[in-house]
């Protein structure tokens, strides 16, 4: 059975994104990360989406990136709120991490030569939300040329490692959609850059605006919306 | 002033590479990890190096690089001992530590962005030891490419982000006498795989083979020899 490391972040894309590797297949290694984040509800979230997928193991990985400042989801920095979707997508949002999917990556080519698993797959998306360098398809293909390049298993022939981006050109109706028909339940995933304490969404972040869109435009219910 | 960050790991090699980009006029920010090594002398050295280099910062990331396993230098596989120097080069040693330079490489990214640092230091050296795959310039090209691609700053034209490896193509005696030019102190150093409890080197692990040769065929003799 092919193996692949799954980034977890407890949100919508991250969830399918493995799920459709479990489609093709392949047995789960979820891998999800503390780095300085606001709140853990993330992680309670990426929890119960490995759970739902039957992840063979779920590591949660503490790094102190977080602690090298920059990013609105890791500082005192505000997160935006109320802005119109069409807004979003030119510039690069202030709630980008500096080098976050760099990082986590490397983490999951760390994790997948111990396995010898071959894909790693990530929840990035270049559509809905274009302004994070590290979502375009462009890093990506720079990011699994550089892997193999870096792992002895690789170099020795014993595995070729792809970084799989399956949402990598789709809108967030279409992932929705791709996700309902492969049987998720989303009620699991937290989406939300600045939830309040008891972890409830705000409702007016990007990430909030983008996911409700979606689902209009997808012609389902948000079943977290149903349960807030 | 141009910024680099130093990759630091408390040898000679790192040490060597760091001195040559202040050589060039730059502000070092030093960064060193834990990542489950065996032992703590090398963080001590690496906070001895920052010092001496007169660093402008260091920072000390905890990375749980350790817990996915995978090498003798993080678990209890043994370091191999008493291997010719002629022995070492043809194959990937036991001592590599899966991702390693990819992790680091990749933290140094999130820091230099958040700086607003353009240049990234690497003592990887591809001739004395060339087993290791990470340490060859077709993974730093590779890893180049990729950072500025991955940065906010780099797409804005910020920075464009260098991964300095000035050691590639030198042999260790040539890293010895660059340095001792530059008027390293090297006793500051520690290169053992395997320390005794009291941090002395063990004299027969690749590290400590490779650094007696270089200092031999340098004509210099080790500080650090003469200390023990």
């Amino acid at each position: 059975m092919r193996k692949c490391v799954a980034l977890i972040s407890g949100g919508l894309d991250s969830f399918t994104a493995a799920a459709m590797m479990k489609a093709e297949g392949m047995e789960l290694y979820a891998l999800s990360f503390r780095y300085g984040q606001r709140h853990s509800v993330e992680l309670e979230s990426a929890r119960k989406v490995a759970a739902f997928l039957n992840a063979r193991e779920h590591r949660v990985l503490d790094t102190t990136l977080g602690s090298l400042g920059g990013s609105a989801l890791t500082s005192a920095i505000a997160v935006p709120k109320d802005r119109p979707e069409s807004g979003m997508a030119r510039e690069i949002p202030i709630t980008y991490v500096p080098a976050r999917n760099t990082v986590f990556l490397s983490y999951a080519l760390a994790w997948a030569e111990v396995l010898s698993a071959s894909d790693i797959a990530i929840g990035a998306n270049a559509v809905d939300y274009s302004g994070y360098p590290d979502c375009r398809p462009e890093f990506i293909e720079a990011y699994e040329r550089m892997a193999n390049l870096a792992l002895a298993a690789a170099v020795e022939g014993k595995i070729r490692v792809r970084i799989r981006a399956p949402l990598l050109h789709m809108t967030k109706a279409e992932i929705i959609r791709t996700g309902l028909a492969l049987g998720l339940d989303y009620s699991l995933t937290h989406s939300c850059y600045d939830p309040a304490p008891d972890g409830r969404a705000c409702g007016r972040c990007d990430s909030c605006i983008l996911r409700a869109a979606g689902f209009v435009k997808a012609g389902a219910p948000d079943p977290l919306a149903l349960k807030a």
